[in-house]
Order: structure tokens, then C-alpha cells, then sequence
């Protein structure tokens, strides 16, 4: 564990310390002042803000990185994006981009003077003005740190193919307790050293969360260095409570980091040999919670334990006692030595932060939208599939989209990647491997097969991690696509939900420049997990999607693969949006063509004439409506059964691929006009809706219309097992004999006159269900149907 | 890394490589035949599946592991519990428990000879059979492992207060790349050598996933070492391919495991001193996937390779060839050497597996229902606060659960763990710091508060720690509560869909006997997570719980303390079951007595007349409904609103207390009937819903009622920020002053008599706005606001 770091003298670090100092004066002012923000005259309760809020526990060890990290910016000409993972310390965050002018160039009623400070103070956690935590608002921040967990893989997508940027990412030892951070150590190896950055973890112990200690903060530095070796690393530490000391300590073990990154660097881009995976260095920073904060209040310990993780002295407006431990608190830092007059800061500490865009708070890197290149779009016509009659074709759907991405990598080296838990070749979206690998930096073995240090298909058994490294990839202003089966993008939700705030915040910003829009393809979905079981089988993710802001999210389900390759090509085009497109695997009937399915997206949803049977001039008798394809196959089939039972009766087929286009259009930009949508599903009709998803979901997106009592809708009623794709739709009632039924049964007076119809469906049933018990596979009328003009039966197309 | 351990004879384990290979070829069996078990005539295409289905790859390393942790079983009369990471070697546990007797025990159809072995081979992955991973069906299982990640946690739930349990769970290399898994191996550190059993994780490396290499499969065992000694395990490896040398080498690691284990826990026991964190034993398993099966299948590699994963030669009713390859591949494991003429195992390996509910797959352990003992619980008189008239009081819900809490701890002993991410304080349940203190097995500093080794209540930084955990518990006979901040609680997401799949699943298993219900409380609500700002308020968490099926889930709302502890005693009391309360911490006021409190929990919801200001004899003017406690207070300081300014309107005030009543009869079984229903909510009556979480959710409860059309649901629409309590109602329209303004003009012709009240209103919105931003603070008039009787106006009560 003994490492040798070059030495440096305590005097080196003069104006540094100085540095610190005001980003930490800063600080405390934010949380704790209103008024009077150089402490000119002595602190008066109405200073100080009615409502302390905060935290200060982790601020001084961020703003003790940020100094250094300017330090080695200025001295080697970096580009570097500072990941705050403790996300809570947004005061030092806000405080640093300050003290360099970033903060007042995009906010200028903020100035860089003691007007601009005081205001500075009194918007941190104030009505009206900014969050505590490092959020969209916060420059130069693309990690909020309000959910921990996802701060080292976010700097891992930051860096995958930005070979010039290197990555601070600060990780507190409370986050390092969750899952999703202690799985995205790993992310060092799909780091390629030719052509990504760097990523620097620095693991900030300061021994305590809100109110207990850490595990790691309480592990030996033995531990800790074996744990971090295991893990692939070089372990730097620098502990200390001095800070005369810790500077020299920080530096050198900031330079000696820096010197290895670029020579592993250099090392993989001047040879010409397979690149290996180095020992990446990291740096654990063990130092005091609330450092230079007050050591007691009230005969309490609050420097170094946990009371200092928020406000650590509580009652200042009221108890004069604790407005003094706050007033030498402040003064502590001497601000008259970091201010001038005006309260700019010094010119000599200006002169330590780096300059332009080299500034972490200025770096384009963390306004990705700044650096966004459109995407090269293969051509769809480049990749439908033809389709000349209704159900002629079979194909998967997935594959299909696999080979216009295998296009789409082609063109677009650098600015793309598709992430997956390794599920990519699972989802079909084999053709990618065509024209690349999926990265890979550990051994290669002679017989392994598409793994590369070169690789742009990222896969890691951790959804966590795919979504981790997408949302950095795309804040930091690349394309990416997430693959995934159905069921387990639950395991995202909480990442989603906190992707879907920062889109809202960051589009009320007109300093932050649009991003590309996350993309989810779920695929091996519900209805095709019948080999995988119950546990496999869950609709709900789009549920939780459509709770966010109308305009942030989409929800998909195309039909088929014609229009999958349109839905897939329109969300890669799209920016500031999260996409979740649903669609299967498996070989399925193509009803389609690509003209057909470009008309039918760009309107969302439509009647289908040619699989209807709909009586010239009048409204149908019944709407039998679908969304997804599974459902769809199924609702065609019940049309079929229906042609064949009950030719007079009129059917209009109504198939949904927008969801949102269900609401109206107060309720999302995507929704139809009342007109169109009672024009579609009549306002008295009955309509059997078959849905992919929980039916409470159409009925959640419908009740505002006219029609919305004769809805009907089937769809995943949590009824799930290992069986037959066919069986898993009759177990839920979404098959083709149990949405024929339901038709009849809710056309007035059909059920009288039809019970025969009704005995015979009833008994399709019946067989349907000794057969798959007896032979474990559907029915052969079933598993061979066709679409009527398959048969040659001369249905209409 | 060199480990010394005790040296056995290859010649001591013959009888051991019989058994395994029984349990291998019964593997096999499962996934492949339907017909001819023990091959007593030449494999035709009719005994094979026509649908293949299951995994190999992973299978017969469970298998070997099983048949070394049987033999330990017998030489140490151990109770064990088998938690089988790779859950989708189901086959695996299947043989095993077919061949120990617990399978035909529990299942008599699939008895122990030639019949049962074909009724066991054909039910595997078939409509009508069982499901291909270990589920609820399969004897002594508590993990699915069908999503991958909660393994080691549910290990250690079950390992907690078990002192004489030894839990073995075996973890797969794709799984240990889980962020959930990744953080698990912490468990240790909260593992009492004294009061707790013991877990033994089993790494099992096969070194593939899906279609890809595993990173710690492709780890150097020097970084392995590494990586678990830093985690502050004592890793033991066990490499190999050979049969022959593996069995000795597995014989001495579990042998020398469990003697270390023995031996930390009879220091622990044995001496008074303060226990300290022992450095557990664990074993790496590197062994090939797809162990002794077939090694090439067309010229391409298989064994040892991820194309072993799942059906290793696919084609076996269709080609003679493929057919011949399974065929050896049975033939190989000599099954006429290991079953009788009956297809019976033979005697002699029936002898090598353990007896009674020693056997793994009986072990009431893994059924924790049969465990399960009742908790003793305190009387709700002793904890409920007095409430003189409504609103007089004001409380700290959750705090006073926590006075109930601790009570409930001191009777109950062994028997209940709290669970949270380092927020019991923070969610203001510090009473059961009175008897209790935080499980705390690292070293514990002078000056540090409520932690220790004995300790009860479960904090770890990991929302899926606490899950896992308490799952682990519950379904090991015991219980527990969790308790998370609302917006976080999304983290585990769909580790609730898995645990209420395996509830669904186990409920319609006679068998298995029913476990306490897993039981969350949501504190620091969307509504008081003001001042940590938008990325910690979300109340969606609720929409997600009620997609499940109705009687596996409940949802509460209470609206004060009183309510919360009746909710509180009762969801602890039930079983089989996933309850979410969602309560305040913050300071509110009180609004029913204990009496009336039980009265309407127990309704599930009904209108408090205090509150409204119905004229007799007629159906009110409107309906001002309420559920969660900030929209409740919002709900009637509205009411105050309207008695003021129109006294003569007659408002009936109604509060939801069990979401699912909204529901009708048919949807739940609490739902309310339509009489019930109509006459609380009238038919045709506005109804102004004021919703803790997003509106939408009420109309997809109520959407079937037939005053659904004239519902106002006023709730999160996702606008939030860093600001004050009530401003946060403000921004959603959920306040007080837009309830009442909502409430005139809904009711017909009340607006254009009273646009004066309108306007009022509009300027107290107006007036809120400037105050807020100016002082930070919220309005006087709302920081002040009591219920009329309380101002002394003589309100009714």
C-alpha cells in the first residue's frame, strides 16, 4: 500500500488555501445568509435566513478537490467535467462556479461582486430561487446527487469516446453504500485507453451519512486498498485533517494520477498493438465532515461526525450563542483577504482558476447539447421489409431495426452507442454485430466471439449501468439506445424518474442546449416471456412513464417492423425526450408497408380499412382497437373469426402506435383533437381494446373522452406462468377467442341471436387448453393462422 | 492468496460423483424429455419436448454444490437453507429435491420412481407444469433468482436472528455484475456472530452470461482475492474441471468454511466480551459452464462456453445427430448405475442425502411460514394521542408510530428488525432508540450515538439492502417494516414486482404457509420534501403498487397519527400481503381521537360531518375529498375557506384512508359497494378530490363509479422545486386557496354569484407568491391556520 507521490513544499499552496477558503466562505454564506454577505457589520438576525437549508458536511472536501482540480487544469491544459456525486454539497458547487465567473456570465443579476453575492446567497434553497443540490441550474453540473448512485457511471459515459476529457468524479462514502455505485467500479473495463478519456474517481470518505457512520469510512486503508485493487485500480490516499498538509498530499497525488492517465494513454495511441486494460489510478481523499466547520455546538461534536452533514449550527436568528459560533465561523476564513472592496474576488485568486471553457463550470462537456452532432439516418426504404399483402410476410421485428442500426453505426464512429444488459443478441438485434463488437477490455479468448477493445455495443449484466452510462453519454452530447427485456427496465425506474426531472429542468434553461433524447427499446416483452415465466412478465414500465410531464415523455408500440424502423428512426431524431418504444422479437405477420407505416406513425394511430369490415356510410357496429403486437395479431384474428361467424357484422380495426395520442390535447402535445378521436372510435360504440400493457392504463389516458364508457380493454392482468406465447394471451383474455366473444357480447342484441357463435368460441377455448396441456404447444389453427388473403380467401387488403 | 485446508481422497467421494451425476442427468431429463426418463429404449423424436426450454449452463455446478452441502449437512447435523443465485437452474433444485424425497412428498403425483421421474421431466417448462427457475413451486427456495441481483441479501435476511442457521447462497458471475449483488457482499458488517446464523457465499464463476464473458469470470484470482478480502471476507478457491479433483477440493473449502464459521460463532457465544466483526469465510467456484455436457455441438465449442447457457444442442426431435449428441450426453452419466428397476434412486445415494427437514428442500426454513410466531403487539390506547377537538393538537405522525414501534420492540425480541436507508432519524421514528440502537458491526467510537453490535434497526445506504434483507426476513418466518422516503422508494421497484409475483405464486400453494407481509412506510413525502427540492419529490410509487393483483397489495393514506397507528398495528399484523402507508414527519395537526380513528380505518374511508358543513335532509352542494395528510389539511383549511366566505354552501368533507376502496367490489376486495360508494360521494354531485399523489390514480381507481365524470382530482403534477411546504401545494394547484376556488366553480351557477369570493382568492394566491419569495417563510395567515373551533368560533367538532 506504500505509494510514492512526488513531494511538494506547504508553501506551494498559499493562494490555493486561500482559494478554498472563499469557495468555503461562500458556502457557509449560502446556507446561511440573506443579507450582509461580506459581514462588513456584525451579524443580525435578520441576516440570516429564516429557513436554514443545506448541507455543509460534504462541501469543504468538494470544494478542497475543485482548487486542486483548477491547479492541474491551468498547468497541463485539461478539459475536465467535475461529476459531483455527493450532489447535496450543490453550495460548493455553485460557490466554485462563482468564484471563476462562470456562474455570473450565465446569471448575470448574479455579479461577481457583493451585490451579485449577496444574491448569490439569498437564492440557495430559497422560494424562487435555486435547489440545494448540484442540479441542471447548477453550471457545469450533469449529475443532480439527490439519488445517489449513479455519479461513476454517468462520468463513465461522459468519457467513453471523448479521449481528451478527463473525468474528476467525486463519489461520498454514503453513495458508495448503494448498489448502482458499488457495481459501476467495474466501468474501467469498457474504458479503452486509444479512444475514450479518463475517469478519476476520487472517493471522498469523511466517515458519515445523515446520521450514522460509513462502512467504508469505518474500513481500514488496508481494506480499501484491497478492495479497490480487486476492482482493477491503483489506489492513491490522501488523509489528513491539517490543511497545510493536505494540499501538498492532494497535489501530489492528483499529478501522480494525471501522469498515468497519460501514459496509459499515450502508450495505447502511439502503438499500434491491441490496447490493454491499466491499472487506472484513483484517489481516496479520507478527510473531516464539515472540515474547518465549527468542532462543537453545544457541547456536541459536529466537525468530523454527522451532525455537520447539514446545517451544523441551527438556531443563528434566534440564540445569539449560536449567531457567534457562526459569525467566527465565517470570519474564520477571513473574507477580507478573498474579497476586495467591490467583493470581486482578488485578482491573485482569480488568476487560479482556469480560463474560457476550461473552466469546469464553462466545459462544454457538461452542456452536451452544446457539442451535438445530428445523427447520419440510414434510409428506411434502405431497410423495410416488403410487405404486398396484409400478414404475407413474416420477420422480427427487432432484427429488422438491428440491421438499420447496423447501418446507423456505420456512419456515425464516435457519436453512438447501443447499451444492453447483455441482451442484445437476445432482443435480435444481432445485424449490429455485423459492423462492431461489444467493447470488452478484459482477456480475449481465440474462440470468444464479437468482443473488442474497439466494441460500440456496451453490455454489462447491470441495467443500472447501461442506463448510467447512457444518460452520461447523452448529457455530454452523444446517441445511444438502451435494449433491454420488458420486465427488468423496472430495475431503472428511480434513474428514469430522476433523467425525466433533469429534461424538465434543463429545457427551462436557454443556457442548457438541447440533448438527444434517451431512447429505451423494450424488447422480450410480456407476451413473448412465456418461456421465461411469471417473473419475466411485466407491462408496468410505461405506466410509470406516462405519471411524468406530458411533453417529456413518449410511449411506442409499433405493430410491426415497418413501423418499428420508422418509430426507431423518428426517437433517435428527437432531443430532450426519453422514448420507450415496446416491441418483440419473435417472428410475427408484417401488415405494413413501409409508405403505410410511415402514414400511420406520423399520425399515431388510424383505422385499418383493409383488415375491417366497416358498411359503407354508416359508423361500424363495434371498434375493435389494439395497441402493441401482440394484441394486434390477436385483434386481427378476432376479426377473422368474427368475418367467418358473423359476416354482416361491421368492424372498424383502430390500431395505436403513439400512446399519447390517446389524451386529449390539453393533456399532452401528442393528443388527438375530440373531434378526430370520436371520428376514430365513435362516441357510442363499443370499443374492445386490446393492450399490451395493465388495461388501467387506456382507461387512465382515455377518461376525458366522449366514448370512454364503452371501452373495454384487455390486456396483462398479472396472469403469467411458463407456457405457450398463445396461452399467455388466453391466461390474460387477450386471445383472439376471448376478444371475439367480448365483441359480441357487447353489441347490443348480438349475444341473443348468437349464442351458437358464443358455444363455439367458448369450445375453442376448451380445446385450445386440453391441447397445450397434452402437447406443450398451441393449437395448429392457431400457431398456422393466416391472414384471410393468405388463405386465399379474398378478404380485402 | 495460498489457502490451506484439509486434504480428503478422491476414492472418499465415489458414491458423491454418483449422486451428483444422478442429479445431472435428472437435469437433463427435465429440460429435453417428455417421454422414456430412463432411456430404456433408443431415444425416438416423440420423447422430446417439441418446445425446448431451461438452462444447462449453470445447472450442474448448483448441482455439485447441493450434493457437498448435503454431505456437511449429515457429518454436522446442520440447518441449512440453499439460496440459489442462479435461479434459472431450476432443473437443478428440482433434481435435487426429487432425489432427497421432499419433491414427491409435497407433490405425491410426481413420485419417487420411473412414473414421478416422467411426470417430473414433462411438467418442467410446459403449459400446466412448473416454471424453469427456482420459484415459489420449487421445495426450498425463498429467491427466484429469475431477476438477477438479490441473492446475498436475501441470504442475510435469512441469517439474521437465526443463530443455528448456516446459509449457503450461491452467486452467479452474471449476477455479481448486478449493482443490487455488488453492494450485498457489505451484508457481513451487520451480521452478529452471537444472536445471527451464518452466510456462506459460493461465487460461482462459469465465466458466461447470455452470449458474453463474465467480468469477474474473466478476473485473475489474484484480483478476486483482492477484491473480496477488501469487502473483509477470507475467500477459499475451488478451480478446477476435473471431477475427480474437484470433489476433494470442495469437500476441504466447505469443510474449512464451516469450521471457521463454527469457530467465530463459539467465540462470539461462548465469552462476554464485545463481539467484533469476524473475517468470514467464502468460497470461489470456478468451474465450466455447462459442466459435463456436451463440448462441441456442429463444430462449435459449447462446454465451458455461453453457448452451454441455456439448451446446449437445440434440435433433437428434427436431426438424428443432435438427437444421438443428447442421448451420449444422458447415456454418459450412467443412469442405470444410479436408479433401480422402479426408476427409484438407489439406496446407497438415497443414504448420501440428509433426513427430515434437515433435507434443503424440507427445511421449514425455506417455508418460513411454518416458523412464523405472531408478534406481540402494544396496545394502540398507550401510544395514541389525545385529541380534545379536531385539530387542537399538533403531532408528529410518524413519530408517534415510533413510540408504538418501541414498545413493539421491547415484547418482541428476535422476532422484528427495522429497515431504512440511514433515515429512522430522519423519518422521525427516534423512539425506538430507546430500547434499540443501529446494527453496527464495524468499530464504534466513543463518542458515537446508537449504534450496536446487538442492535435492531438495519441502516445501510441501499434501499436494496434494506428490501433484500427484509424479504430474507419475512420469508424466513419473521417481520418487519421499511422505511424510505417516498421519491426513493422507487429504487426497488421491481424488487417489489418480484416479491409480489412470488407472494401471488405462493398464496395458491397449499404448502407454503403464509408469511408476515412486507410492509413499507413512506415518510418525507412529496409535500415535505420541500426543501430538498424536485429530484426527492415523487408519490408515484403508489400508481406502480396498484398494478398488482388487488389482493396481494393495499395502500394507506392515514391523514394523522391516530390513523397511522391503527394502520400501522394492522398491516403488521397481516400476511402475504404488501402494505404501503405514506405518512408526514413534519409537525400537523390532529384531527381524530383513537375511537374515531379505528372507526374509519376500519371503513376504509366515510365523511367526517365535523368537518363538512352539510345542510340536513339533502345531499351536499359538494364533495370536498381528501387522502394523504397534507391533503387532507389543505382539504379542510379549504372548507374553512368556504364557511367563511359562503356560509350557506353545504359541503360534505370526505377522507380516503384505504386507497383500494375507491375501487369497486368486482376490482378489490376492499372496495366499497356502489350504495356505499353513491351515497358518500353522491351521483351527481361535483366532487373536489384533493390526492396525496398524481390525479390520475384516482381515476383509475374510480373510473367504474357513477359520479366518476364529475371528479376533480387535484394532485403532484410534477411541479416542484426547493421552496417552502405550502408553496409546494401551490405550485401543484392543491392548496387551500385553489381547492376552494376549484369547489365555486364546479358547483352550477356558484361563480357567477360570487366572482367577489373568486376574486379574493386569486389575490391571496397573489399575496402568497410575493410573500414567499420576499421572506422565504409562508404566509402568516397559513403558518398560523387553525380549525375554526381552535380560533374559537365555534365550528362544529
Amino acid at each position: 500500500m506504500s505509494q510514492s507521490l512526488p513531494a511538494y513544499a506547504e508553501s506551494d499552496f498559499t493562494l490555493l488555501d486561500r482559494y478554498w477558503r472563499a469557495a468555503n466562505y461562500l458556502s457557509v454564506g449560502q446556507i446561511y445568509l440573506m443579507d450582509n454577505p461580506l459581514l462588513r457589520e456584525p451579524l443580525k438576525p435578520e441576516h440570516i435566513k429564516p429557513r436554514l437549508l443545506g448541507h455543509w458536511g460534504t462541501t469543504p472536501g468538494l470544494n478542497f478537490i475543485y482548487a486542486h482540480l483548477n491547479r492541474a487544469i491551468r498547468q497541463r491544459d485539461l478539459d475536465m467535467i467535475y461529476v459531483c456525486g455527493p450532489g447535496h454539497g450543490g453550495p460548493g458547487m455553485v460557490a466554485n462556479t462563482w468564484l471563476e465567473g462562470t456562474y455570473s456570465e450565465i446569471y448575470p443579476q448574479v455579479s461577481d461582486d457583493a451585490v451579485g453575492m449577496q444574491r448569490l446567497f439569498k437564492q440557495f434553497s430559497f422560494p424562487g430561487g435555486i435547489p440545494s443540490h448540484a442540479a441542471p441550474e447548477t453550471p457545469g453540473s450533469i449529475n443532480e446527487g439527490g439519488e445517489l448512485g449513479y455519479s461513476l457511471s454517468h462520468a463513465f459515459g461522459a468519457a467513453f469516446d471523448n479521449p481528451d476529457l478527463v473525468v474528476p468524479c467525486v463519489i461520498g462514502d454514503g453513495e458508495a453504500e448503494t448498489g448502482p455505485l458499488a457495481s459501476s467500479w467495474h466501468g474501467i473495463k469498457f474504458l479503452n485507453p486509444r479512444r475514450d478519456g479518463a475517469v478519476l474517481p476520487v472517493l471522498h470518505l469523511n466517515g458519515y451519512k445523515i446520521a450514522n457512520p460509513t462502512l467504508l469510512g469505518r474500513a481500514s486503508d488496508d481494506d480499501l486498498h484491497q478492495l479497490f485493487s480487486g476492482y482493477g485500480y491503483e489506489p492513491l490516499f490522501v488523509c489528513g485533517d491539517d490543511p497545510q498538509k493536505m494540499h501538498p498530499l492532494m497535489a501530489a497525488a492528483l499529478d501522480s494520477a494525471l501522469d498515468r492517465i497519460r501514459a496509459y494513454q499515450q502508450q495505447a495511441r502511439n502503438g499500434s498493438d491491441a490496447v490493454t486494460l491499466p491499472r487506472w489510478p484513483m484517489i481516496i481523499l479520507r478527510s473531516p465532515k464539515g472540515w474547518t466547520g465549527p468542532k462543537t455546538v453545544d457541547g456536541k461534536k459536529v466537525e468530523d461526525f454527522w451532525r455537520a452533514h447539514q446545517v451544523p449550527v441551527a438556531n443563528c436568528r434566534d440564540d445569539e450563542g449560536h449567531r457567534e459560533i457562526l459569525e467566527q465561523w465565517l470570519l474564520s476564513y477571513q473574507p477580507d483577504t478573498l474579497f476586495d472592496e467591490q467583493g470581486r474576488l482578488k485578482p491573485e485568486l482569480r488568476a487560479l482558476a482556469p480560463e474560457g471553457d476550461k473552466r469546469m463550470g464553462a466545459t462544454p462537456f457538461a452542456n452536451g447539447g452544446r457539442l451535438r452532432r445530428e445523427l447520419v439516418t440510414p434510409a428506411l426504404a434502405d431497410h423495410a421489409i416488403a410487405v404486398a399483402r396484409p400478414g404475407e410476410t413474416q420477420a422480427q421485428s427487432t432484427e429488422i431495426l438491428g440491421r438499420y442500426l447496423s447501418a446507423l453505426f456505420a456512419q456515425n464512429q464516435d457519436n453512438f452507442r447501443l447499451f444492453g444488459p447483455d441482451e442484445t443478441a437476445s432482443n435480435r438485434l444481432t445485424p449490429v454485430f455485423d459492423v462492431t463488437n461489444r467493447t470488452w477490455m478484459e482477456a480475449i479468448k481465440p474462440y470468444d466471439e464479437q468482443l473488442a477493445s474497439d466494441g460500440r455495443v456496451m453490455e454489462i449484466l447491470s441495467e443500472h449501468q447501461c442506463q448510467g452510462w447512457l444518460e452520461g453519454y447523452l448529457l455530454t452530447g452523444r446517441h445511444g439506445l438502451f435494449n433491454c427485456y420488458e420486465a427488468f427496465i423496472h430495475i431503472v425506474a428511480s434513474m428514469f424518474n430522476q433523467h425525466a426531472k433533469w429534461l424538465k429542468v434543463s429545457r427551462s434553461l436557454p443556457w442548457r442546449a438541447p440533448v438527444a433524447s434517451l431512447n429505451y427499446l423494450l424488447s422480450s416483452h410480456v407476451w413473448r416471456q412465456d418461456h421465461n415465466g411469471y417473473s419475466h412478465q411485466d407491462p408496468g414500465f410505461i405506466d410509470h412513464v406516462a405519471n411524468k410531464k406530458a411533453d417529456i415523455v413518449r410511449i411506442y408500440l409499433p405493430p410491426d417492423a415497418n413501423t418499428l424502423l420508422w418509430v426507431g428512426d423518428h426517437c433517435l431524431k428527437t432531443w430532450d425526450r426519453i422514448n420507450v418504444i415496446v416491441a418483440g422479437k419473435q417472428p410475427a405477420p408484417q401488415w405494413l408497408t413501409l409508405d403505410a407505416a410511415v402514414k400511420h406513425c406520423e399520425a399515431g394511430m388510424g383505422s385499418w380499412p383493409w383488415a375491417g369490415n366497416e358498411h359503407a356510410g354508416s359508423e361500424p357496429d363495434v371498434v375493435m382497437a389494439c395497441a402493441g403486437d401482440v394484441p394486434t395479431m390477436e385483434t386481427l384474428a378476432a376479426v377473422d373469426l368474427l368475418r367467418q361467424y358473423l359476416p354482416d357484422l361491421s368492424v372498424r380495426v383502430v390500431n395505436v402506435v403513439d400512446l399519447m395520442a390517446l389524451q386529449t390535447q390539453q393533456q399532452h402535445p401528442h393528443g388527438k383533437a375530440e373531434a378526430e378521436f370520436d371520428a376514430l372510435f365513435t362516441r357510442d360504440k363499443p370499443v374492445i381494446f386490446a393492450f399490451h400493457g395493465y388495461p388501467s392504463l387506456i382507461h387512465r389516458l382515455t377518461y376525458k373522452r366522449n366514448n370512454h364508457r364503452n371501452f373495454h380493454v384487455r390486456g396483462f392482468m398479472e396472469e403469467g406462468t411458463t407456457t405457450t406465447p398463445f396461452d399467455m394471451t388466453v391466461l390474460n383474455e387477450l386471445d383472439r377467442f376471448h376478444l371475439a366473444q367480448e365483441a359480441i357480447l357487447r353489441v347490443p342484441g348480438l349475444a341473443e341471436k348468437h349464442g351458437d357463435v358464443l358455444d363455439t368460441l367458448a369450445e375453442k377455448l376448451a380445446e385450445h387448453h386440453r391441447y397445450v396441456r397434452e402437447y406443450g404447444e398451441d393449437l395448429p389453427e392457431v400457431q398456422g393462422w393466416k391472414w384471410p388473403s393468405q388463405r386465399g380467401e379474398g378478404a380485402p387488403e
